[in-house]
């Protein structure tokens, strides 16, 4: 059995594209450069925002963090953004979501610039990546293709059931695993919530994405002797004995299905490291189109 | 067993939109306007497009049929692109597929104002379709979410088979079948020339969509007793006994299929008269949506 080490293999790609900024900076260019908007307090925001900038620096690209008071009107924001879209000194930018609720976040997604949009959100990325063009890939779908293609997973005419259809995770991943492209070829089967029987669907794939938010719901029971599993999930679950008072689960019961199963990612440190390694890329991939 | 009807279906569509038309004539307002560009002299393009064109005036529509020189440069072409942007009489516009081959697809794809973009296939419109915000649906799977909805066809919790990938076709009926909307919520396994066990699939499966183009591929012992059968399909195949010479079969060889289907579409007659209507559907829309 492989554990699918998404830790390392993040590393792995921080230290290629580090490699790459200082021939960059040997070559006295500018330094590729990511914006991060952060609008109120949200805990678990500001750990993601803080991770995203602090990988900026280590690989050594420019970054900005900015910085809005919850209070922040959607005008005072989209202002913001149209500054953000001008600047040509910037690579890329994301709006850490979610926003305040008195913002409408389909305004703001739809405000960015499609070619700085390195999250992959806006849908004319989303529209590219469905229709085979060059495109910005959503980080962890992208961070699952990548761990796939660097552990050698045959994907080639196998049949993958994602379980989950929200438009950050099961969707493109769905679509992604059935192009040509790399992880690809798949026949894909997309499951959620209005489906009947699962665990049969999941019992019959070589390999499961679970992206679905519901702590160990994937049992040893309903999966293939051999699959490869993706675990997306990451949820909080209360934990007296630990000194955080909460320990970290995925969708999949790790345990029992690791066993059965041929290749596995653990939660944490597999799909979740990839996520902010494959936003560097995609600012990496902002700055080269930049040219 | 129940045939779904295309053609009647269709019919019935026009006439919808033809009362839709009658009352904006009644208020003495603009008409809606489609366009359509041809480029060369394709014998089947121009049947399409004749046809595309005779829907607009029995529905009321006014049309205008843009005929260009097989030797049209792409420059031109995206010229005349341009002009219809600019048009504020014009409504809606389609460029008919396939281009001479000197002309980029892509490029004059991508130079289509997405508001004007009625038959769907810019990024911005499949990303917004994907991503479940308002948009332009491309016709023939719009066609059929339409087909089955007015013959009430369940979906939600059934099992789809979609055989075939093309980015007209084959990934946007995977995409909306699979969503929240109308002849949604199905779980949609998508599978193309890669996937192994087609048959183990389709056998399983409670409505199968074949948009492959391999003439009567899909046979009974391939289908479940009492599924549903959509068939794309449209192959001229050689036949001297018939007078045009050729004639028209689907992917599924309907006599034996249909005996053991619970619905299904004929070939000709089924999904492609829907293509049209849909295509005035969208431009009702693009009509209404300007104000």
């Amino acid at each position: 059995m492989t554990i699918l080490d998404g830790k390392k293999t993040a590393q792995d790609l921080k230290e290629e594209i580090k490699v790459a900024v200082s021939e960059i900076k040997k070559n006295g260019k500018r330094l590729p450069h990511l914006a991060a908007v952060l609008v109120g307090d949200d805990g678990a925001s500001l750990t993601y925002v803080g991770s995203k900038v602090r990988s900026c620096d280590y690989v050594g690209f420019d970054s900005t963090l900015i910085k809005l008071d919850e209070s922040t009107t959607e005008e005072t924001l989209l202002k913001k953004i149209d500054e953000l879209n001008q600047d040509d000194q910037l690579d890329g930018y994301i709006v850490q979501l979610p926003l305040p609720k008195h913002i409408d976040e389909e305004k703001i997604l739809l405000a960015i610039d499609p070619t700085k949009d390195v999250d992959g959100f806006h849908p004319s990325n989303f529209g590219r990546m469905a229709l085979e063009m060059d495109a910005f890939i959503p980080a962890t779908p992208f961070g699952i293709i990548e761990l796939l293609e660097r552990y050698d997973i045959e994907t080639s005419g196998k049949h993958c059931v994602v379980v989950g259809r929200s438009h950050i995770v099961g969707r493109p991943i769905s679509i992604l695993m059935s192009q040509k492209g790399p992880a690809g070829n798949a026949t894909v089967t997309l499951a959620h919530s209005r489906t009947q029987n699962l665990a049969e669907l999941t019992k019959n794939a070589d390999i499961v994405v679970m992206a679905l938010g519901i702590p160990e719901y994937l049992t040893a029971e309903m999966v293939k002797e051999g699959a490869t599993i993706i675990d997306v999930g990451i949820t909080r679950v209360a934990d007296v004995n630990h000194p955080k008072g909460y320990v970290i689960k995925g969708d999949v019961a790790y345990d029992e299905v690791a066993q059965k199963s041929s290749a596995i990612t653990p939660v944490p440190g597999g799909v979740g490291p990839m996520t902010i390694a494959m936003l560097l890329k995609n600012t990496l991939f902002a700055y080269q189109r930049k040219g």
